[in-house]
């Protein structure tokens, strides 16, 4: 009785390998040295932290959580993270994707969201600090000085140091014009920060020596708004050693009490005349900040993802012993008292249900991450631009999409032990409870759905939608034998429609475009499930007719493909349906009449 | 910040005066002096107690748990549940449906269902202390001998001694013919139990003197599987005082560690030769226990919808204050730093899901519930048997729809708040926990969906289901004139095709009807609602129509018809369609394949 975890090598091996042809590691100079063994090497040690340490710091951390001593205004992280976020930083798994010049491995994104994955699967809270860290550095990295990089990139590598995203206050989450955060300029280009932030993750702990917190605040001279804010490395501590002369004054005054990630400590923080540095231009801060911003949103797309990995592993394992009633079409095991579980299709729904998505969305994730490496480091800039094109359009997606369904998929997972799964027991209801903050934070899911039709949708006029709507159209010209190959048209066609319904009703009316956007979202992330799933059936076929070993691994891919097109995808004409019902049901009320 | 619950009986009394015209208690002689005026009191009364006592015990519940103390083998409840325990047995809330004889107040159950709502929505765990109770008063008025009647029923009634109903063993959840638990006949008529039971609600406590549990378990000579369980009275004490030499070794041997309802006591119970005595006849106490699992079903559905109500109430609080971002049409309320977040059509479509959900359900519920009292006491046996029809087809439906869409709701309303939905200072993140287990207990939803089709659909050769369609096509032919009448009959023609599909298949082929349950229970849970909401919308403009002084609140019934209808109810069509995928997707998997 216990929280299930192996990572799943096979089906990721099968993405890397044969969805993606190798990452096209082989079109970037960069990563000639980056073979398929090294690729595999990596992950399998990846995957043994992950299964090891990580997955058995999980619970603990659950049910200790962390702890805030006012007196010393310092928190306390569960007893086991110590020693996983040691083997964690001491594998160099934070300086898998830096570069070389800051002490960095230089490897390729795409593995980095494998790890994020895997590490999300076996304990999503104790991720969250070499996440965030991943995230300072990649900032740091595109918009910080060169001494700043040289003096903090390093030691963040090694995990040494940590790193925050301090935006959020207060008065505002979502809306970031409201900031209040004040940075004065000092004498010695340095600048004095006062304000009060909230939901810093791993903004106080005891894992590391030091904390480099980026922060939002506003210049003097700053205008409202959005385009007055600046970005500021503060450390916790100034030079190099964790002393208390040392000591910068931005604190932790307490921690928020959630329903999950509790082994995260979520922090408020309180700068008062802090001493930090401008990162990037006076009054772009909110630019830079994208930089990290976008990275986290698929990272928490990836968490999403990888909650519900472990539920979905849980779930199958129990179904695979559970014995209890017989199969509706007489006795299936008539030695034993009952049949077990699998039997009954209204399990196999369920199963199913998580089986399917989850493996489409990880395709899609995938994906996405392969064509960061593209458009970072392709040769060829046209290349470059639309690889670049595809990510920032399906960022949100990833995001959004993949952290919905991460919650479905932890509460079918639960359903599927029944009471079993209610219980603290098989670590279930704590991937629940942790997978919930995902479709919050980073921007809700709805903000990401407008980010999509908003922006995303429209932006270069519409070039990147184009190019994916013709990419999906190419690829089902190609398959159209493969069975059940007409839905994935269907939905193409109902993305379509939906995509030309918002160009027009969206453009009269932004009221339109904003309530359509989570349906469409959804929509989207769907028939792009709907289009991998086709491919891979298709990958799956073509392994098979050259009479590959592996039957039951690729006749279950065929079988998925046929369950996600018949089963799942359908959806997308409901969704289309919510989207043509318009603003009017929604708009109608007055403020009374809620 | 935190929890709120405004009891709704504005909508209740519109539910029950309009749309139920009186709970036909007007057609009842034994509810003669069950005038308006005494209904209105008692709910007034009732929503006070929910609102004050059994609100303020809501969260410090949670906090504190239940704990077990291995020395006395006894259970702590939290602090706060004495006093609001106290004072709602104290105003006589557990008698209120039962017979006079037994010292009850033999009012309508529909009573008992808004009951059963309002206080799930202000403390579900303190809740189920008196709902057990009252689910084994039942049990015990209609299935024990006089004797036990007049021994147990009085004391239960008062709330001095409270129920349990025990039948799940570690090897048998859903599956009750793998019953191990034993019981040998004693010389004096009463009989020595021994076994183990686990998942029992209330099952020590220390809110009550004496605990009355009903034990499933075999007699020496029973045939095997579900035919041969009997049903026995055990309490923790014999005879009338809680004193050690009349403990009857009937032990809480542990509490189970779960996601939520963490107030309310779940017990692992051993019998070590308890004694009992049998209710009803030997080998009929699964036949007499479903008396109560079916009452205790659809006080689950109210579970689901009580939790709901307070959550998108804190949701709708929530907005209404929240300040965030402009409006996509420019500022609303330009003296504001922001405008507050009700102007954003997510967010609009975020809180009207829930409240048009919910609004559907409960009619739902009620009506169900005013079934109850005719079906029990209408002078006239074929209306009687009308009711009880109805009935015993809607039993699962509440039960699964509500508790689904319970969920759904709460975690809506988490997220119409973001991250402060997620922290503890708001509730809403404790309702989700709490009404997580109401899609599990009293049979898994997968479960209700079975004994949907597999039992209740072809019972008396479809009677029920004719019945109802005959009634929802009648009500909608008179109603053709209203908004959206049209979305209702495409609803009305999903459900007879499915319902055709399914005699047609499913006779050929059971696990086409198993395959097709769950979603066929939702396809008729959602167009139940459609209906309803359209007759409620009729009786909106009909009051608007005669001048009425409330036009705020019933405008937002017809908006809130509009929105169900057009946004919500198309939801059948997809439903339809993935039954008539049919189950070859779901067992074409071996079981190597998952």
């Amino acid at each position: 009785m216990s929280a299930h975890y192996q990572a799943p090598l096979r089906d990721i091996r099968f993405l890397i390998n044969e969805l993606l042809q190798g990452g096209r590691t082989d079109e970037i100079e960069k990563f000639s040295e980056v073979t398929p063994d090294l690729i595999d090497a990596i992950l399998e040690e990846g995957a043994r932290i992950c299964e090891n340490e990580f997955l058995a710091a999980n619970a603990p951390g659950d049910e200790q959580g962390c702890t805030y001593h006012p007196d010393t205004r310092s928190v306390t992280t569960p007893n086991e993270y110590k020693q996983a976020y040691k083997a964690f930083a001491e594998g160099g798994w934070l300086s898998m994707a830096l570069d070389e010049a800051y002490g960095g491995q230089a490897m390729p994104h795409l593995l980095g969201f494998v790890m994020e994955e895997m590490s999300c699967s076996a304990n999503m809270s104790l991720s969250m600090y070499p996440g965030l860290t991943i995230g300072a550095m990649n900032l740091i990295s595109a918009h910080a000085s060169e001494e700043l990089k040289h003096k903090y990139l390093p030691r963040m590598a090694t995990g040494e140091w940590t790193g925050t995203m301090c935006l959020t206050e207060p008065q505002c989450g979502t809306d970031l014009g409201l900031i209040k955060s004040k940075a004065v300029p000092n004498d010695d280009g340095s600048f004095a920060l006062t304000g009060n932030k909230i939901w810093i993750t791993s903004g106080e702990h005891d894992l590391a020596d030091n904390i480099i917190h980026l922060v939002l605040a506003k210049l003097p001279d700053a205008p409202s708004g959005v385009k007055g804010i600046s970005l500021f490395l503060v450390p916790k501590f100034l030079g190099e050693e964790a002393k208390d002369e040392n000591r910068n004054p931005i604190w932790c005054t307490g921690l928020e009490h959630k329903m999950g990630i509790k082994g995260s400590a979520t922090c408020f923080i309180s700068l008062e005349e802090a001493t930090g540095w401008l990162v990037g231009e006076p009054h772009r801060g909110l630019h830079a900040m994208f930089t990290m911003m976008n990275d986290a949103r698929l990272m928490v797309g990836l968490q999403g993802l990888g909650a519900s990995v472990s539920a979905y592993q849980t779930a199958l394992a129990f179904a695979k012993e559970r014995q209890q009633s017989r199969s509706v079409t007489g006795p299936k095991q008539p030695n034993q008292p009952a049949d077990t579980i699998t039997v009954h299709p209204d399990v196999r729904r369920m199963l199913l249900r998580q089986k399917t998505m989850i493996e489409a969305n990880r395709a899609l994730a995938y994906w996405t991450g392969m064509h960061i490496d593209v458009a970072r480091h392709h040769k060829d800039p046209d290349q470059r631009q639309a690889a670049d094109d595809f990510v920032q359009l399906l960022t949100p997606i990833v995001k959004a999409h993949l952290t919905d369904e991460g919650s479905t998929c932890c509460n079918l997972a639960i359903q599927t032990l029944g009471g079993s799964g209610y219980t603290k027991d098989w670590g279930i209801e704590q991937l629940a409870r942790d997978v919930r903050i995902t479709r919050i934070y980073e921007g809700t899911n709805g903000i990401q759905a407008l980010d999509l039709v908003g922006r995303k949708l429209p932006s270069n006029g519409g070039r990147a939608m184009r190019s994916l709507l013709s990419l999906i159209n190419d690829d089902i010209a190609k398959l159209e034998q493969q069975p059940h190959s007409e839905q994935v048209r269907h939905a193409l066609q109902d993305l379509q429609t939906a995509t030309l319904w918002l160009s027009k009703e969206g453009l009269k009316d932004p009221e339109q475009a904003a309530q359509a956007a989570s349906p469409f979202l959804r929509l989207m992330g769907l028939t792009l499930g709907g289009w991998l799933w086709l491919k891979m059936a298709a990958l799956a076929k073509e392994a098979l007719d050259k009479g590959s070993s592996e039957a039951a691994f690729y006749n279950a891919k065929i079988k998925s493909a046929a369950f996600f097109l018949s089963k799942v995808l359908p959806e997308t004409r409901l969704l289309l349906k919510e989207i043509e019902a318009g603003k009017e049901p929604l708009m109608a009320f007055l403020d009374e009449e809620f």
